[in-house]
């Protein structure tokens, strides 16, 4: 069971820039990139998506980049991940047009399937961008890493 | 967000032999390949598998097929599922060898996306395989389909 990589980086990006959220510059794509060794292309269509869905604003040329449209506080994981993550089919017969199952008609499985997805997202529910960059644990023992504030000026 | 097809097939293979526990007859491979139209290699294996972690019992020959090797009422769904769906790395940074993250060091997400899949787990843990066969709702409704009786008689 896992969750899809385009959830996997949409998150990474995000977090990324909630980490900077108070820099001057906005951050950049060839940074993020950098930092994560994901292409450059397909964050750009990562960067693209999730600044269509109101989450990410992009300012072109020098001194460009992009930046969270709203604190990160407000910004909800669950809320996120049911955006990102399209195909919550766990199991074929969730989908009726390709269910070939023959228990179907008498089968409690999707009804608890869909119990158990929706008991994971509401953990997800409960939780912020800004709750997962600001790990108190960490940040107890001293342990918390600076992010990048060196970067290229040559993309937005 | 998916369960791997192992999954679902381990879970059918179950299911039908818990929905056919109180026949005669034994259930065979290709009774179930024929009804759920997936492959008798596959489902070779998987009975393998099931038989190998003590859930199925296979007799060999004319009359033979398999049997689970205890009440469905016993067979925690939670608990084969944790031993069907090997991969819970939810994301890339739940493996310390393949992870790249850079924001590892200081992020909240690899707790939060535990808690989450122990919170779709738990829901699992509180179902056992005779509840998924007998949904009262669909009974109520006098919907219950009749698991095939007939089959043919050539392997086990």
């Amino acid at each position: 069971m896992r969750l899809t990589q385009w959830t996997d980086y949409s998150l990474r990006v995000l977090m990324y820039c909630a980490a900077c959220e108070h820099r001057d510059l906005p951050v950049t794509i060839t940074e993020i990139a950098d930092s994560h060794g994901i292409s450059r292309s397909h964050l750009t269509k990562i960067v693209q998506q999730l600044g269509a869905k109101g989450l990410l604003q992009t300012t072109r040329g020098r001194g460009g980049g992009i930046r969270l449209c709203k604190p990160a506080a407000e910004i909800n994981v669950g809320e996120l991940v049911r955006q990102t993550e399209t195909d919550f089919a766990m199991v074929e017969c969730f989908d009726a047009q390709t269910n070939q199952c023959s228990l179907s008609p008498q089968c409690g499985l999707k009804g608890v399937l869909h119990q158990a997805t929706n008991s994971y997202l509401a953990v997800l529910d409960g939780v912020t961008l800004a709750d997962l960059i600001a790990r108190p644990d960490v940040q107890a023992k001293g342990a918390m890493v600076e992010m990048p504030v060196s970067r290229k000026r040559d993309d937005g």
